[in-house]
């Protein structure tokens, strides 16, 4: 009898040893690695858009989950701004950076717009992490400047360039600068300038990048002059991508490379879905499906990473605000998201391709063409049936396009010609998904975490929480 | 040294064993008290503009908290159907009772139409649990009867009454039944019969309820007599209520009272807030603002309980879809829902109301009189400044009235006069709270949880797999 509670006891003790020295070891288990994904724009619809459009690819209704939605963690979160109901990009990425909540406009400072407040990004690096800054927009857009920049006003991008070089972080990447030459000062440095001074290699492109990692000591990683002369201010849309473009993939894969490479205490890794928010701003609905799977092929280029080192990764997935008021019905109980696989290009891209289709059917372009490239880029009158009064919108918005007088419909980063704003409107119509606007709405976004203090993310939080939570995570000082 | 080191090791054996004991009880522990409180229609987004409100009373952008958005544990809820992209009330009811996809219409069976399938309330009374279902509309509406009934068609409303019987569950309540008489056999047994004949007391109202529970074997609660003649398919509106109305929170307060006092094995508790659905459909932000406070209230007295039981508790807050697409923003950077506190009754109540205002007005319905009962009722004028267009679409909606040619505006339980309509429309504009449609959508839903279990409630889910989470939480075989 003795004997055999003797034995229990030791039994219980060591199973009591083990579990202390788990929790000891969990306790103890520290982020080293962190990837900050941001998708602009991205609320909880365009995300379960997405995941509905996957599973009716495979012919069925419900939801195809993508990489990040299946991380075992989640939080709502808020995202108001200090001085704003619905808050905008420079506001709601200086919570994100910052913990603290400012005027929409601002980023890195107070709603006094002087007090400067620094990011989690500095944090990391004064802790001796390597630190990276990544968008598939302006490197001095918004967002990303919100964890590098401090300025009263977003649209200063001559000076939140200025910004970038003296945080002095080790890695940035995104398509260009926006204002490379100070526009008040014809004679001040241009930014790659300041950049090649400051110690940057500024690679152009991705096979550019491969070229000079190795010799850098920090890195700028822009799309090439190519790509930038077409469009600067972005990487091209996910859907309108040609081989050679960069993609946020691509910059994922060189962040991880780089700031592996400088063999510091640890990385802080921000990479910015950027475009989603500006198809949502264009109400384009497959066009801002494709940008939410092309962030979560970013997502998974860091979740192989977390693979490998996974009790020392942490992998937070989060937006800045909903943009659009997007609605995943409109009426009926049903939801055709099937049609938009018909959607060849942005409607950005096809009022581009529509301008050249008509200039080059000569003086006179003709309707049944048109109709023809509806059905092509479209899938109108083929995989999308669309009623007579819609097709009589679609003419009557060719021929006032044709006369001439049809002024385009203006979003926040396109200008649609009107016959390209009516085929992405009816391409939503037979998707049944609804716009609201095209502004930013309140909507909870939603904060998906996986990995050392992903276990924090559970509940309503607000988006100020978030740097404090992976700072703690991380153990960095704040 | 060797004192020391004994020491220290007898610490870290005193250490590891508490943990080690701390780790198995909170591993044992299960929950005996279950309360699921479904909010029919209730969206992120309906929660989200509850707590905005909030704020903004007190004068303030960003959220006040409310009980079940405070709970520590969320999860993202998908909630489509077998059949649909967007669900129905009773495929989304079923899913959430049994665990099982069924097609939009049907009620605790399979999509076939045929296969009964068993809610987790069945699970709990087989375990002996005490077992409730209530609701604040009718006792045989699609979201309580998902937990009782098997029927292929949720509009069955005598056939499903007769379920509720058969169940023999302990507790129900609601406004009434909708159809009390077999409407294929007038010679049939009412269903209050029917219940008496089973064992049930029906109480009517919750002072007749207090009378009538000790000696109650089993109790159907529903609204008095009265109310029922006013309203048989549902309590009032909370923003309509007058004191004399039943609550949901008083009708949880009796089902605590009422399971508790049966001594059985712990207890199983739904309730619905039906209403906030019943609001959205109508697209009437503040009656939808207040029927979530409604439900909080109701929330809070399970709280209450809670905190009296907080090892033996588990509260899941959930919702069976999204209704009408509501968007907290119409694309201005801004909200105005502190305008809502100038809406006094529900616009339904306001039909009604302006329907004897014209009668009493006489002949001759006065502009002057019905704008002066606009400021009072809405704010119009008054707290809520409206543009000289809005004022003539209520002027031109009155025209419509006044000459009886106006058909009303049917929404799917309620029919709006035109100007009631267009007041509703106006303060959403007023809010910049948008709609999309008069139907339900696709959007996540929200599932907040506390207590025993509750850490179960993470990430993006599924509503089936909310039932299971409950019975493992509570031990109940299903």
């Amino acid at each position: 009898m003795k004997t055999t509670l003797s034995t229990l006891r030791r039994m219980w003790l060591c199973l009591a040893l083990f579990m202390a020295v788990a929790g000891a070891w969990a306790q103890a288990t520290q982020a080293k690695y962190v990837f900050y994904f941001i998708g602009d724009g991205m609320g909880v619809n365009q995300v379960n858009a997405t995941q509905t459009y996957l599973a009716a690819l495979q012919g069925r209704i419900g939801v195809q989950p993508i990489c990040f939605t299946q991380f075992p963690y989640a939080a709502l979160v808020t995202t108001y701004s200090a001085t704003n109901g619905v808050t905008d990009s420079a506001a709601a990425g200086t919570a994100l950076a910052t913990g603290r909540k400012t005027k929409n406009g601002a980023l890195g400072m107070l709603a006094d717009q002087q007090t400067h407040v620094n990011s989690v990004a500095e944090w990391a690096r004064q802790a001796g992490a390597a630190v990276g800054v990544a968008t598939s927009v302006s490197v001095d857009h918004a967002t990303p400047a919100a964890f590098y920049a401090h300025q009263a006003g977003r649209g200063s991008y001559y000076n939140i360039g200025q910004d970038l070089v003296r945080a002095g972080f080790d890695f940035y990447a995104g398509s260009d600068f926006l204002q490379p030459q100070d526009p008040h000062n014809a004679q001040a440095p241009s930014l790659y300038k300041q950049c090649a001074e400051a110690g940057y290699a500024v690679a152009r492109g991705y096979n550019d990048y491969q070229r000079k990692a190795r010799r850098a000591g920090k890195m700028v990683l822009l799309q090439t002059e190519e790509a930038s002369q077409r469009q600067r201010n972005a990487l091209p849309y996910a859907i309108d991508r040609q081989s050679a473009d960069m993609s946020l993939a691509n910059i994922t894969r060189a962040g991880i490379h780089f700031l592996t490479a400088k063999q510091k205490n640890g990385f802080f890794l921000m990479v910015e879905g950027g475009k989603i928010d500006w198809a949502c701003h264009s109400n384009d609905v497959a066009t801002v499906i494709h940008e939410v799977i092309d962030m979560d092929e970013a997502v998974r280029v860091a979740y192989e990473f977390y693979e490998q080192h996974p009790d020392e990764t942490l992998i937070v997935v989060t937006a800045d605000h909903e943009t659009g008021g997007i609605v995943l019905g409109r009426g009926p109980y049903e939801l055709h998201t099937d049609h938009l696989r018909h959607q060849r290009m942005s409607a950005e891209a096809y009022a581009t391709h529509l301008q050249t289709l008509m200039d080059t059917t000569g003086s006179k372009p003709n309707w049944e063409a048109v109709k023809r490239d509806l059905a092509t880029n479209w899938g109108f009158g083929q995989g999308v049936t669309l009623s007579d009064k819609q097709w009589q919108r679609l003419e009557r918005a060719f021929n006032k396009m044709k006369e001439g007088n049809a002024e385009d419909k203006k979003s926040l980063y396109a200008s649609l010609t009107v016959l390209a704003d009516e085929a992405r409107a009816i391409m939503a119509e037979q998707a049944l998904i609804g716009w609201q606007s095209g502004g930013h709405s309140n909507g909870y976004v939603p904060a998906f975490a996986i990995g050392a203090g992903a276990e924090q993310f559970h509940g309503q939080i607000d988006n100020t929480e978030i740097p404090v939570k992976i700072a703690h995570a991380a153990g960095w000082a704040h």
